[in-house]
């Protein structure tokens, strides 16, 4: 079966690496199922770039090193996944000015040997809302967690011009001070940490939720951050980060009470074409034909790992 | 037609870069034309390995830098090429004995966090020669160059117990200083430089002509060391480590006379081979018709670049 004519022609086409190959990846730990090697690998066929993407398993007493061993190497671009994303900016020539804002990064550039950074994740969220961006502006929006996420969705959130925001978080000092860092830092005024008693009044009237935080992931498909689902309603957007699996019991709980909704996969693809974007300098853009296909590729490969 | 069912099987089939891709590589300066990535992508897809073989540009003053890299990244091994694989031993942990014999490396391969070095050359040689290699056995054999290339294959020479070894060079006393090297290290006793007076003698008659040299080389593929064509004759070998062009001069002169001759194409596969042996620890081989389609996605590869 190798040898058949199929497989050569097959095989031609699409065997691209060679002496000009450029070389991208994701630092992370751990990183061995990240989908962002089969998303970027699938953006370089599709685009036409010579380029591999790869996944490299750094520790955080690693990054520093690793960061320097880019330019000696040649590299074009990596990103940064946990537990990277904050530590990075120590170790970078410049920062982009929204990286600097949100003090997370999650991609990086090289230019001849200079190390720059950026962050794509509120992008990446804003582009995978396509026609619901405007169900965002004026909207009330309550967001469950207050960690690196959830900070890149509050940037997100101001830009979007929400009239209002609720913090939910587990620890209430967190979604205090996470309140306090988006009122001062991206201009939301009306933005507040949710105390308990208030939480079920908060998640009725809102007209967004986001879930932020990784509750409801796999392998731990039962659970949910809001306990009474009466909360979710008709009219009422519910956007949950997690991708896998593709609807949480949050998802399902909303869904079954009316509520239309989305999940991470989206997000998870358009943070990564907008780092393409950055590293190549250019304006790739998905057809709905392109997203129809990378979803069901990545949803296969998901499948693949459980 | 991207989007055609063919397309997607055949994307399904060899789209093989995920998180658990090992990154495999070749430094050289300049590297831009390198068979390697080539050639190891190749072995890679037909002994269902999970890697990627990429060039790095490393100039002479990052070698230690990009090496240093490696273990830090995570990368499986590397090659070395020009000008890298003499200065490389200054920056490795361990030395294989015969790179240490040989004073060169073109193999590293990472265990942990240690850098060891190994050289195939002279293997790849001797794995090349297929039956060729009983004629080897007390044969008479003039050698052209005294470069890192030549003392390889002096060393395979030495392990497949020729009875002597005259070396040819433009510089005479590097033919002189190898000869001592090859005698002293080698265990060859028999080895001398051929001064200009008799190297027509020499080569007329010795069994096996081997050219270590870059004379031939394409773009200038009129040149040829071997100034006088009719010493070439019928019963003799004549192997040029050139493969681009397929024959040089020195082998249309040879074959014209009635020599057999050979390129350095199998030498370049079977180096690889090695390699991958070496950072795989396994015993990989070429089935017959590997090595006919090898062969000819190389030579295709190499028409690519002219």
């Amino acid at each position: 079966m190798f040898h058949s004519q199929v497989f050569l022609r097959c095989w031609k086409k699409v065997s691209f690496v060679d002496a000009k190959t450029g070389l991208y990846g994701v630092f992370g730990d751990p990183v061995g199922h990240s989908l962002s090697p089969v998303l970027h690998n699938w953006f370089m066929r599709r685009f036409g770039i010579n380029g591999v993407y790869m996944a490299f398993a750094i520790s955080a007493d690693r990054l520093q090193k690793a960061i320097q061993a880019l330019p000696t190497l040649g590299f074009v671009g990596v990103n940064l996944t946990i537990p990277h994303k904050e530590a990075v900016l120590a170790y970078v020539d410049h920062c982009d000015l929204q990286a600097e804002i949100i003090g997370a990064a999650n991609t990086i550039r090289i230019v001849d040997n200079r190390v720059d950074a950026y962050v794509t994740d509120a992008d990446g969220f804003v582009l995978s809302l396509h026609k619901q961006q405007q169900r965002f502006h004026n909207a009330s929006v309550v967001m469950l967690g207050a960690g690196g996420a959830a900070r890149s969705i509050a940037y997100a959130l101001a830009r979007l011009q929400v009239a209002r925001l609720a913090i939910i978080n587990r620890t209430y000092s967190r979604a205090e001070s996470l309140a306090r860092f988006v009122r001062e830092r991206f201009q939301l005024p009306d933005t507040k940490a949710l105390p308990e008693g208030e939480q079920l009044e908060g998640l009725s009237s809102a007209d967004i939720v986001i879930n932020t935080t990784s509750v409801g992931m796999y392998p731990y498909t039962s659970e949910s951050l809001v306990k009474d689902p009466r909360v979710f309603h008709n009219g009422q957007l519910v956007y949950d980060l997690i991708y896998n699996p593709s609807a949480t019991r949050l998802l399902h709980d909303a869904r079954r009470n009316g509520a239309e909704i989305q999940n991470g996969l989206d997000m998870l693809i358009y943070q990564g074409l907008v780092s393409l974007n950055i590293w190549r300098q250019d304006t790739y853009e998905l057809r709905a034909a392109d997203l129809q296909e990378l979803r069901q590729v990545l949803t296969q490969e998901l499948a693949a790992h459980e």
